[in-house]
């Protein structure tokens, strides 16, 4: 059903992100058009970010990914497993967060990092991978259904006070 | 921004499942148009429902809810929090498998379900909650627009193989 990586993966290395990682990665979510106005990258870094991070760790089946290359960090997104009763108790794999350094666009980073998600999911068990993705993110929509998702769902949202 | 709940709860309790309320859960997931081809109900259950429930409740934060009206399971649907950077280190809550007994439907029950995971995941720190419905389901985006959610995201499936 999914793209396999091929040269999407030249030079571009995935891993899974420590806590030295979190000032990149909270970068690039900020050098974002939808991301300038919600995240905040000031240094020191607000400690949200801090925790946030160290609650994923203790969750379990919650992790940032980043992508390097050259032993920079170029490009991150978050992949929680979710074990679930729905679909004869098909666990699924949840992307977010998925953003690549604006100086590195073009060279099939997000590709790689998607694709490795996909196979870490698939590799835990998973029978489904989802994620949803801004209706104004036009580029994204394009770039998921190359990889070979549907917009199969309508994806809602309700901000809590 | 979200609905309160009101009359909505009369003669409803909502609450977190045990392994007791499987069968029921799978029951409600299999008696639906899509769930129908998905699911498998048959006694006994298939050991993948019971697997799942406990692959849930080791994960943490990912908690299976029931409806009872005079002791009866008439309804449910997960809820996971989900802690992230995104969106300077929000945690959100992810409801999925909404489902209520057909022969309790228009007693808001659904409504009492979902209203809770609200509740649940604000007073647990989310500063969203989202969930994902299927194109075909025009009432499904309805009741939840009602609710306060807004149809800002697509959302993207790729099924694995």
């Amino acid at each position: 059903m999914q793209q396999k990586a091929t040269d999407a993966a030249v030079g571009i290395r995935i891993r899974v992100a420590t806590r030295d990682d979190i000032p990149a990665v909270a970068r690039m979510l900020a050098d974002d058009p939808l991301g300038a106005g919600r995240e905040d990258d000031t240094d020191p870094l607000p400690a949200a970010y801090w925790d946030a991070f160290d609650a994923m760790q203790d969750q379990g089946g919650n992790d940032l990914l980043v992508a390097e290359i050259d032993g920079a960090v170029v490009g991150c997104l978050q992949l929680t497993l979710i074990p679930g009763l729905a679909r004869r108790g098909m666990m699924r794999g949840q992307i977010e967060g998925v953003r690549v350094d604006h100086a590195f666009r073009g060279r099939k980073i997000g590709e790689a990092l998607v694709l490795t998600a996909i196979d870490r999911a698939q590799t835990a068990g998973a029978g489904l991978v989802q994620l949803t993705t801004d209706n104004s993110r036009a580029d994204a929509h394009r770039f998921y259904e190359r990889l070979g998702f549907s917009h199969s769902h309508a994806g809602l949202k309700l901000a809590l006070d």
